[in-house]
């Protein structure tokens, strides 16, 4: 080993998408001949950190090249940096070789983002041809430690989500309580009750009664809510729940 | 610029220090001719990530090369990597040349460590010559982009320790309940209302009384209590907090 060596910087995104009823995340399709076969797999968007850019820049770039998408909710959340991170498997090196990549040592430093996929508005992104959708409860094996890196991420959603408003980037901007208890159900993974839940969302000042209704639904429509920036920007208090 | 030139990668740690009264930080004297003069001023420890260890671990090299310290708690918690964040000042470059060190491109990794300055047990660290406590709240202008890596571990810290139980880590393992208020109104700079506070306290389990007082204090001595990680990681919840 050269001492002189310097490991080289990457940046990862992992995207979680909600469409109102599954937690999903972007993966890009990375084929390759493998074994005199051809050979499939998933893997996160990423790409090496140029030298004459920022690193929060970077990860812009990648999920506007990945998506067409601006200005959507991005945030740094952990770097990776084992030594052998690469190396895990022999096809994650062939791969490697395939696109020329550095083989060796990469430190990747990770964000995550958050989309709603019911919006018309937000819906109107092109994704590269080789994007997936897959739901993060049937994750397949990822490249490299993608895995690891996905569960990190859901790790920082999870706790984020229960002291911050992010469950609305996740939402259209109108919906309905059960579709915002749906969400924290399925992010948290677990089961909230219902009375219990609306008592508590009662108390929240910035969850704001519209009046609308729901259209185009088989049952009885329901009564819509929005999140209110204004208020919580002015409401929130230094607070602390030990209970957590 | 060449674009193959590879930014460079460093940890830098903000080690967080309560000393039941005032939350310090520990920082480095950087010494240096500038214009002619002897200069000096405070920097983080950090170093340059080598070739050949993880992240995790070159933070706990820099760490135990300034205390002598292990197995202290320390969170990897933001990457630092604007183009520039080394080109503020003019002293910022020629310190680095006088210490053989790349002054182009250096992406951080920072991590925040805390460590209780009153308990006998971690009192016996050794500090190097060169290193110092500093009051958070009066902290003077730093090397590089260093300031504003503080503050996002005074955010980080902040968040932190309304939901997860970093209290404890910055008290000795007896502590009063004042010396716990105390505490979290130093790390999140507000005050609280001792009545309110002690009845929040009372409903969590995992803060024990045990049958212990102060001694060798000027006023009446306070019941000791103990934090009980057992008893936290068995009834933690999956509870969220609307209201912070």
């Amino acid at each position: 080993m050269d001492a002189n060596l310097i490991p080289n910087v990457s940046v990862d995104c992992v995207v979680f998408g909600f469409d109102l009823n599954t937690l999903n995340v972007l993966l890009v399709e990375r084929q390759m001949e493998f074994e005199g076969k051809a050979y499939h797999d998933l893997k996160l968007p990423g790409d090496l950190v140029r030298w004459d850019e920022d690193i929060d820049h970077a990860a812009s770039r990648i999920l506007y090249d990945l998506s067409g998408l601006k200005n959507i909710y991005l945030k740094q959340y952990h770097s990776f940096g084992a030594v052998n991170r690469l190396r895990g498997e022999v096809r994650d090196l062939v791969w490697l070789r395939s696109i020329d990549h550095p083989e060796e040592r990469v430190i990747t430093v990770a964000y995550f983002s958050l989309l709603n996929l019911t919006d018309n508005t937000s819906n109107q992104y092109i994704l590269q041809a080789n994007a997936r959708w897959i739901p993060v409860s049937s994750l397949p094996r990822l490249a490299f430690d993608h895995s690891d890196i996905v569960m990190k991420a859901l790790e920082n959603l999870r706790d984020d989500i229960k002291q911050k408003p992010l469950a609305f980037e996740l939402l259209p901007s109108k919906f309905t309580l059960s579709q915002l208890q749906k969400l924290y159900e399925v992010v948290i993974g677990t089961s909230y009750d219902k009375r219990n839940f609306r008592k508590k969302i009662n108390q929240v000042n910035y969850v704001v009664p519209i009046n609308e209704k729901q259209t185009n639904v088989p049952h009885k429509p329901a009564r819509l809510f929005m999140f209110s920036r204004d208020i919580y920007e002015k409401t929130r208090k230094d607070s602390f729940d030990f209970s957590v």
